[in-house]
């Protein structure tokens, strides 16, 4: 008979590890079962090595009870941008084929320190920049993308290989595939979380994130991350909570999917007694094809600096869109540069302000649902504009 | 016989090796038997290996001339903050003792793919963070500091045992340890340069960049690194440079030794016919107190996650300052944080503009003359308002 563990959200496998109900090597031999049941057609993982799961498991099992740490035996994918000293990690580039680095990352080292089993690698896009490339299927229908470019880290959550996984959105990256494969994702605040050890793409805007399949879940990582509010949170009663629904700049990009979804949330908030009030984003911030064209500046100056380095040592096994980047065929300049990230600090501060008259904000997380095929990943239509002018909190974070 | 080599600039040296003069390997016994001269005094090197020395110089000789990088031979001491891996890299840290990366930062593989002799391992602060721990003593009066936190890279530089080496600013450490010891640093524009692979501070201000001993070596080094302006820089007639003299708002703070050298600076080039105009910040600019409120601000609360890690890896090897920024005990607030971001990019805004106007602006580069002893390593004082809000633009990089 199968065990169903493999189902359990992270806090209540948590629980049973607590009351000593199960060994962390038994849920692990479940989750490897689930995986082997699946993952030929997933294909969420860029590395995994079962042995290697069982005898991490077995390790964590002779922990005593009183030196176990919050995270203990909980399996977590890592994307395979970040570095694990104990498994190889590609950046979903050739260039970086079987390569080994010899430290953690410093958000996969806070969490093996926290009692996590790490559990493999996920796949990622090419150094998370490309739109396509992973064969990795949409969990919830295996024609579709789960999204790129944390694509395996969804997917393995989807798909019930772990409860937990660790991504980095530059654009879209953790919101868009969580969207796609129907998981929460949290992409906290820009710098709440290190990225040290983490490959980076844009640095201004790389933001680390993780997905699981509900809130009590994200809320065990935020805790060992240490992401906390200036003020407790309070228990606000339903009638209290007010919502700004914002359909941005770019909601004439909206499919009827997320037009439906956004009805239907508000209208389940107004049933339930919640304030949503439609906001217009402020005159001040710019239109759709400017805020684009900013993003698309700044994330393109980044990238060329970092991407120099595997340029100049190995250009011919560089995907010919990140060869572009650093040739800058685009002709970004310094002084374009400039003025956008004048004008993005500028709409951070607006949106900080607008942002602290509200509970929380209701916005799109996808232009659609997840397009057929693997060829096309979606757009971060709806998302970069967050990712890049984030308001310095939000709720479950710094 | 000595050989005199290790006198020469690193564009002479290159010169040599261009006509097949000197051969690296001979290059390379000068520079060590330099060292051996008077290391036991400056201690800029935290690791440093002649034997691996001499047969990375013999590889370097074994390259066919045609096969040659642009930077083919020249030694290079890289501040041990940056990951090397053929060198240990310790970060200043007991913590990360005898630690081995298996990959070099972007920096370091750059400059050896040019064909660089990484020629060892400098001495930095804990983390870049403390103001005092190496035993490194400035070479032109071993009783004063070299200035931190770049300690070693300028000591090595100014002690004639290389002709370059790698630094990191967050506050003033490449600039203050230059002009402590004598040398030339620049300190190109955030994010011009990769820091991946380096070791964090606070990510939004950390600046890679180098010392040399001529403005002709620092050119070697942009290059390498493609640092452009947007237009080609024109050989300008010295009537029609014009310089911003600016004293800054932290002018009280300066002591004899910078009054005189700002004074002397002015009167050379109005000499020679450059116009020297005093300008004083604009009002928008925050007063003093509040300029160094705003950087302590973000520097604090970036690197409370910066260091999460090593906190919770191993606290009771981390300095007490460094646990206490994690602690937070100072107890700076998101709200605080945001409100500093806010005010910096205003600054930065408002400086880009101002420094459009000239062709170069001159401003002290320390408090004075490096202070008697190595308990203090100098103040920041002068340097954290251009690290944190130097315009994009850069005369030598973008």
């Amino acid at each position: 008979m199968k065990s169903a563990l493999y189902k359990l959200s992270a806090t209540q496998v948590l629980e049973l590890f607590k009351n000593n109900t199960i060994t962390v090597e038994t849920y692990a031999r479940a989750l490897l079962d689930r995986v082997n049941e699946n993952e030929s057609i997933v294909k969420a993982w860029a590395h995994l090595d079962p042995e290697f799961v069982i005898t991490q498991a077995q390790t964590l099992d002779q922990v005593p009870p009183d030196q176990r740490g919050p995270l203990h035996g909980l399996a977590i994918g890592i994307k395979d941008i970040m570095n694990t000293k104990d498994m190889p990690t590609e950046y979903g580039s050739p260039i970086y084929r079987g390569h080994q680095p010899s430290s953690d990352s410093a958000a996969v080292a806070i969490l093996r320190a926290s009692g996590a089993l790490i559990f493999g690698k996920t796949t990622t896009t090419e150094f998370t920049v490309t739109n396509s490339g992973p064969d990795t299927t949409n969990p919830r229908d295996p024609k579709r993308t789960p999204g790129g470019s944390s694509c395996g880290s969804a997917a393995a959550v989807a798909a019930l290989h772990v409860p937990l996984s660790l991504g980095a959105q530059t654009g879209g990256s953790l919101i868009r595939p969580a969207s796609f494969t129907g998981v929460y994702a949290l992409k906290p605040t820009f710098n709440a979380i290190s990225t040290e050890g983490q490959k980076a793409f844009a640095p201004t805007f790389d933001t680390f994130g993780f997905f699981a399949r509900c809130v009590e879940d994200l809320q065990l990582l935020t805790d060992v991350f240490g992401l906390e509010d200036d003020e407790s949170a309070k228990d606000t009663p339903l009638g209290e909570v007010s919502i700004a629904l914002m359909k941005t700049p770019m909601w004439p990009a909206a499919g009827p999917g997320t037009i439906s979804a956004m009805e239907k949330a508000a209208a389940i908030l107004r049933d339930r007694g919640v304030k949503v009030e439609e906001v217009s984003f402020p005159p001040e911030i710019s239109g759709p094809d400017e805020l684009k064209r900013i993003q698309k500046v700044i994330t393109l100056a980044e990238a060329q600096t970092s991407f120099l380095r595997e340029y100049r040592l190995d250009k011919e096994n560089l995907a010919p869109e990140i060869r572009e980047i650093v040739e800058n065929t685009t002709n970004v300049t310094h002084k374009e540069r400039e003025q956008a990230s004048d004008t993005y600090s500028q709409m951070r501060h607006v949106m900080n302000n607008l942002a602290q008259k509200y509970t929380a904000i209701l916005t799109p997380s996808a232009v659609d649902e997840a397009p057929v095929g693997l060829e096309d990943m979606g757009r971060a239509t709806f998302n970069t504009m967050w990712t890049a002018s984030a308001p310095l909190h939000l709720p479950l974070a710094h």
